[in-house]
């Protein structure tokens, strides 16, 4: 079996192992499937789960598209080739509790020929309220994660994902990171195709375990209606950086991409209040202090 | 007295009148304003009206900015010379009844030397719920403020508008238009400077009597929850649109300018459900229908 076929169904089995076990931890709400073609060639599977218990609106979505690359793309990629195959699972959670934290995953695979293709993907946190003990072990699952296939992986995609998720004209990062890497290939990482395979699984894979923890961490802590406005404000950002920044969406929009798909990252609800400042030494100041780059939370 | 100078005070009257005017139009909220220096030059007076009985949130901006032009903007309108001179007034209101639209202004003057300078500006409405009669009145009262200057005016500004905004992704426009003009000077115009400045003037003078008469017809609309949930949807397109395409917000983003200000346009509150669809034949159904370029509303 050739390797992207093989991608293909690990990514699907990925998609349906997380979608399981949200559900599960849920307890509530159910995912919506809807399978979509598209029109160049491949399609995918949206899942989105909204009103329930833990989680107010998630996406958890597969594709796998081929065909012939947009022009735009071609020269942003310098390349004359034009044919592509790309296959991803990607993961946007909105929770309920304000200290339930945003979660977004991605891990994908892209193709144009022998010479050109990678794996790319990340997963980044984005609590409304840090908890530096969620943070250390987020980050520390992540380090583990990595360690297995290469020690220097952690530091550099932590690094990578502090960049990224980073909302320049706020000077604040998105939330405390997590890792982010793109274009991994054998020639720069030292690793066989098969490895880098097995990592780009290995980081899907770390994902049920990671936010199955915090959710029953933190699913039941008690919290007011002034939390809760806090929560609307950092949805704002979210917003703000998905629309602004994200590579993902950009594309998406940029190429017709299906809609509903790509933005269902967006909140369910967020709010824009003017000049929004959190009072000094609260729990709000103190997690706007720790939406920084270069933190050693591992 | 210099023509930049002329501006200053006159803009600097139609924000002081607007504020004024909508404050009574309200009855209950109140105006906080701001006044900020810019580091390179100038500074404005931002102005945010919060928690009325008629509008949630809005923003009325001035600003008369000077210095040197950043690196990216000289690129891009392809001058040598570095000075510039900006002057403008923006106005973005958000109501709380669904029934009232949302409404944006902006008039502007720009100029680096006696060769390159020129006004801008435009008015558009974004209804939550596209009311005929009131479109047309929207649209009436601008063609009659154009008319005065220039009979091809409403016409030409009038698609600038549908083509400006529109929300590509979505392929729908941003509401039901209005007028959107840029560059205006003698040479394509065939007005001279003080007429263009006149005009400037008359389109922010016609904002108060358009935007009151709007909220007096449907301010004590009765509305349901399902027809404010339509609203904050609305609002979700309305800060896709500000955030992936306005030109000023971008400029604004790119330039480090106060990201208060220019985010201010911002809804105070907006959803994004998945895949949110009205039903046939619903207010909500026509209203979209009804969001495209080309409607002849005057």
């Amino acid at each position: 079996m050739m390797l992207r076929d093989k991608i293909v169904l690990a990514y699907q089995k990925i998609q349906d192992e997380i979608c399981e076990s949200l559900a599960i931890a849920d307890g509530k709400g159910r995912f919506e499937e809807e399978i979509w073609e598209r029109e160049g060639g491949g399609g995918g599977r949206t899942r989105v789960f909204q009103h329930g218990d833990v989680i107010e609106k998630g996406g958890v979505n597969f594709s796998a598209v081929y065909g012939k690359l947009p022009e735009a793309v071609k020269k942003a990629f310098k390349v004359d080739n034009d044919e592509f195959f790309a296959c991803g699972v990607s993961i946007v959670i909105h929770p309920i509790n304000p200290f339930v934290p945003i979660i977004h995953m991605n891990i994908r695979y892209f193709e144009m020929d022998e010479q050109t293709r990678w794996f790319g993907g990340g997963i980044d946190l984005t609590p409304h309220y840090v908890i530096d003990t969620d943070a250390r072990y987020f980050h520390h699952i992540l380090k583990q994660t990595c360690n297995e296939f290469d020690s220097s992986f952690y530091k550099k995609f932590k690094k990578q994902a502090d960049d990224y998720f980073f909302i320049k004209h706020r000077n604040e990062t998105r939330g405390i990171g997590g890792i982010f890497y793109d274009r991994l290939k054998p020639e720069n990482t030292g690793l066989d195709w098969e490895q880098l395979f097995e990592f780009s699984l290995a980081v899907g894979n770390s994902f049920i375990p990671i936010y199955t923890e915090l959710i029953d961490r933190n699913r039941d802590t008690e919290y007011t209606e002034a939390e809760q406005e806090w929560q609307y404000q950092r949805r704002s950002r979210y917003a703000e950086f998905n629309l602004v920044y994200d590579s993902g969406t950009k594309f998406g929009l940029e190429t017709n991409g299906r809609i509903e798909s790509i933005l269902m990252s967006l909140p369910p609800m967020a709010k824009w209040t003017y000049n929004h400042k959190p009072a000094d030494n609260s729990l709000e100041a103190t997690t706007l202090t720790k939406l920084i780059k270069g933190i050693d939370w591992a």
